[in-house]
């Protein structure tokens, strides 16, 4: 298997992966103390905007990693990961 | 503290975000497997639309408990909850 | 037909839509210019933009009004317009 | 100035263009017409969703054509084309 894209930045993904786990685990137990609907709403609105800034860094390393050398070895390879990516860049905007 | 709008529901949005959170973990250990950054890129998406399902049965339920009984309590309570229920609505559909 | 909850903010809603028919006649003079496509794309995500600001204007109006008026009537037509008002709250935040 | 990445596919992004002004019009119509709110905000929906789809056809022109050959060149110019195309996606999944 090939290294991925964001290999320089695991430590950090894993960092805001585990605060996002913990924000999850914080709603858990929001709900189990019936804390109030909007105020719990916004907590998965916070946690949702922080699963959105893992998804963009994991495509800004992505395509600085993984589509620049596929474009720089040219050919059908550089269009396959370009259609992937365009793929993944429109199922992350429309979810 | 009053009893919050998703109160008859507390186990299954507690079962959705156990879910999550399992989702969650599943993402850390594909970055710590060095997976794919488009797999991992598309498993974020999925949490990502499980948590606004999250939202929306949150809202459902204040909507059809809270906001309602206030409404037919009528005077100023029903507009702050009308309000307040916009504002929820407004970070969401930003979020 | 009834009166739509907006009827008191139709002024103001027809500005807006009449300003973003303009922002998306901008959109094809900046195509038709060959203008860069980064430049594109940001009023793209400017125009998008606006239109969710109509789209939460409306919500407000629909749910002050007539969310509020079958609420108070109560009965079965209070869920049928909670339900309805779910749903096109869900189909927001999706799109 | 530069011919931008979707030079090919000019006609076809006015007519998508040009088919949304047309929506937009519809909205006004349906607002002049006293039209019901929840008809009303499924048609804010679909022009936004047909928004999207033009941005993310104009994103995938941009980076088949502008960014690839960037990064066929090399350098800092690479460098500075994923870094804009980067926040471009950004504001997109945000907006």
């Amino acid at each position: 298997m090939a290294t991925p894209g964001y290999v320089d930045e695991k430590a950090a993904i894993l960092r805001r992966l585990r605060r996002i786990e913990g924000q999850i685990r914080g709603l858990e137990r929001m709900i189990d103390d019936d804390q109030y609907c909007i105020n719990v709403l916004d907590q998965v609105s916070a946690t949702t905007r922080a699963l959105q800034a893992v998804a963009l860094q994991l495509l800004r390393e992505h395509m600085s990693h993984c589509v620049t050398e596929a474009v720089a070895q040219g050919g059908r390879g550089a269009e396959v990961k370009l259609n992937e990516a365009s793929a993944a860049i429109a199922r992350l905007v429309r979810s």
